[in-house]
C-alpha cells in the first residue's frame, strides 16, 4: 500500500523577498518516492490566516501518513529537529499580512502543547551517521514555524492519526546571509541532504497496517 | 609569462585529526591554472618549526608572484579575509610538535605587523558577487595562521616582492562540526568556490613586467 | 491577611562547587516582606529526587499564595521570565547524584506543557523600568530549572490553586565566569533588585478574596 | 616625586546619547591618587579630529608617565586588555562629525601597528585575583577605541617616553542593554572596580628614576 508523508515549506518572508529554500525544497522533492512513501510538497504562505487554511486543505485532501514541515531559523547553524510545539502566537515581526499577534493561543482551549510525533532520537541518528550538523532543539519559537508544527501535531491528534508529524528548522542558505555578519549558514546541498535522511526515518515510522489473517475462512 | 601563486593550507590539527580542508584544498588546487598564473598548493604542518622551514623552502623553490596561505577559523561563519598579521605567538593550545609559546616575538626585531597586501576589497566584492559569505577581519588569532601569514608578508618585504600576499580564514567544515554544539560550518563546495574567486583576484593584483621598448638601441 | 511566596534557588552544582547565586538570594531574601506578602525562601538540592520531594515538602507545609523558582542560565545575559515548562527531563550532564534522564516525562501522563501563569508582561515591564536587562524566554530547557516550573504548576494545578507560579533564569555572577571566554554574566546586585522587582509585580497579582457581604443575613 | 597617569574615557556616541561609562569614570577619577600617581581623567570625543586635538592637547599639558584609554565595547562581556592598536580607520558607523572613513592610516608612514607597553598579564593576573572577568584581546577594532590606542603608542613613541601605555575596553553596561536581545553587559560598579586594579598595575609598571648616588659631593 502506498504512504503519503506531507512535505511543507515556506514562501518568501516578506522582507527577505527571494528566496526561502524551505519552500523550494517542499516543491523539488513533491512527487519524490521515499521507501514505500508517496512525497507530497507544498509551500505554505507567511501568514497565520493563510497557512491555517493551506494546513486544512492539504489535510483534508491528502489525508497524509506522516507530515514534516520545515522553515528557517536565522541564526542557528544546524538542523533542528523541534522537540515541542506550544499553544501560543507571540511575534517580533508582523507576517506576510502584516498581522502582527502577542501572547495568543493558536487554538483557544486547545493544550498548552504538543510533543513531536517524529522518529526524533532516529532521524538525530541518521543524520550524525551521515555528517550532517544537527540537534534537538527545545523551542520552535512562537512564529510561524511554531504555528505550522502545533496545527499539525493538533489536527493529527483530532483525527486519531498514529503517523509521525512534526517539525524540522533549518540554518539560513549562504547566499542569504551576506549582509548578515556573523549569521551562520548551511548550503542547500546539505540541507536537502539533512531532510531526504530525515524523510527516510519518517517513513519507516509510519505505523505499519496489521496483516489480514490469511486464510481464516473455512 | 607564466606567474605562480603559492597556495597553502595546513595539515590535520593533531586533536582533529580527519581533515583540514584548507590542507586538502591547497592539494586539489596544485597544478590548476588562474588566469595566467599557475597555482602551486602545498599542505603546511601545524607546528611553528616545521611551519617556519617549510614556508621558507617553499618560497626558495618557487619564487612566487603571490601567495595565499589559509586555515581554519573555529567558530567562524564566513570566510576571513584578514587585513593584519602581528608579531606574535601566543598559543592557547599546543601546536603539532607540542609546543606553546606565549608572548613571543615570531622575528624578534621584526616590526610589530604587516597589513595585508591581497586586493582585499576586490575579493570582498568578488565573493559578495559570487553570493559567498565573506567578511574582512580584523585579527587572524596568534596561533599558526597568523603565523603564516606574517611569515609570508615578512620574506615577501625582505626580497623586495611587490606581489599580492595575505590570509584567508575559513569556517569549520559540517562534518568537523558534528559534536560542537552550535559551530558554523561552511561545506567544502562552497569554500573551493570563494578560494578560486579569490585566486582571480590575486592574480589580477600581480604586478605586469613593464613592457620592454622596442628598438632602444639605436 | 498575610500572603506568602515561595522563592526557591539551587544548591550549587556539583562541577562548579562554591556558589550558585540563586540559592544564597533564596535564602537572603527569606523572611523578607513584599507588599502584603511574606517571603518564604529555600534551597533546593540539584537533583530530580531530592528536588522533588523538597518542593512537595514546601508546597504542603507552606501552602503559598504564588510561587517564583530560580535557577542560573550560563550563557544568557539578562533576567529571563519563562513562558513555558514542558512535561520532559533530558540531561546533558547528570545531576548531583549521578542521574542523567534522557526523553523521560517528569510526571507519566500529565500534560505536555505548562505556560507560566506569573504576570510575565508586567514583570517585563517594571524590569524595564528598573533598567535590568531582561527578556521573555520560550524555553527553560529539559534539566533540573525546568522541572522546578513544571512541578510547581503542576502542584498548583492539581491543588486547584489560582495564584501565580513560574520561573526566572538569571546569567552567571561575574566571579563564576572567570575562565568561560566570552560567558555573559550579570553582577548579584542587578540580580537581586530584578528579583525584587519581579517578587512585587507578582504580589500584586495574587488574587484577592472576594470581600464578604456585609450584613448579608436577613 | 608625584607621577601622573593619563585615563582617557569617551563621551556618548551620537546614535546611543544618554551615557558612556568610560567618560563617566575618566571624569569620576580625575584627580584621585593611584599609590604615587596622580590620576588626571579626561572625556575625549567620538570624532577623529577632535579626538586627535584632545589627546595632544593632554600629552602636552601634562606630560603623563603612563596612559590608559578606555572604550566600549557593544557584545563583548568581559574586560578586554588590548594587546595591539593598527594603523588604521576604517569605520562601519560614521563618528560624531559624521566623518567615515575607510582604509585610511591614523598617520601616514607610520608603522604598522604599536604593540600595547601595559603590564599586560600583571593587569589580568590582578583582575583574576580580583574575580573581575576579563581577557587578552587581540584587536581593539578600527574605529575610535584603536585609534586612541594608536595615538597614545606613536605619541609614547615620538616622545621617547618608556612610561606604559595602551586600551581597555569595557562591556557595556545593563542600562544600555535593554533593547539589545542577548547583548552582555557589566555593571559599573564591578567596571570601576576594574579599572582601578589595573591602574594600580600601570602605576607600578611606571619606571622609576635611578636614585641619585648618594655622597656624591666631597
Amino acid at each position: 500500500m502506498v504512504r503519503s508523508i506531507l512535505l511543507t515549506g515556506y514562501n518568501p518572508y516578506r522582507n527577505a523577498p527571494d528566496y526561502n529554500p524551505t519552500g523550494v525544497l517542499a516543491r523539488e522533492l513533491d512527487g519524490r518516492r521515499i521507501g514505500k512513501a508517496h512525497i507530497h510538497g507544498a509551500e505554505i504562505p507567511v501568514a497565520v490566516e493563510d497557512a491555517g487554511s493551506a494546513f486544512r486543505r492539504l489535510l483534508n485532501r491528502m489525508n497524509p501518513d506522516a507530515a514534516l514541515a520545515m522553515g528557517v531559523a536565522p541564526g542557528r547553524s544546524r538542523l533542528s529537529v523541534e522537540r515541542v510545539a506550544v499553544n501560543v502566537l507571540d511575534f517580533s515581526v508582523p507576517d506576510n499580512r502584516g498581522r502582527r499577534y502577542r501572547d495568543r493561543p493558536i487554538r483557544k482551549g486547545g493544550p498548552a502543547a504538543y510533543f513531536s510525533t517524529l522518529p526524533v532520537r532516529p532521524i538525530l541518528a541518521a543524520l550524525r551517521k551521515a555528517r550532517i550538523p544537527a540537534e534537538l532543539s527545545d523551542t520552535a519559537g512562537t512564529y510561524l514555524c511554531n504555528f505550522a508544527m502545533f496545527t499539525l501535531l493538533d489536527a493529527f491528534a483530532a483525527d486519531g492519526k498514529k503517523g509521525p508529524a512534526g517539525f524540522i528548522h533549518i540554518p539560513q542558505v549562504p547566499e542569504a546571509s551576506l549582509d548578515k555578519s556573523g549569521q551562520p549558514s548551511m548550503d542547500y546541498v546539505t540541507i536537502r541532504r539533512g531532510i531526504l535522511v530525515a524523510l527516510q526515518e519518517i517513513e519507516k515510522a509510519i505505523p505499519r497496517p496489521r496483516p489480514r489473517r490469511s486464510g481464516a475462512t473455512p
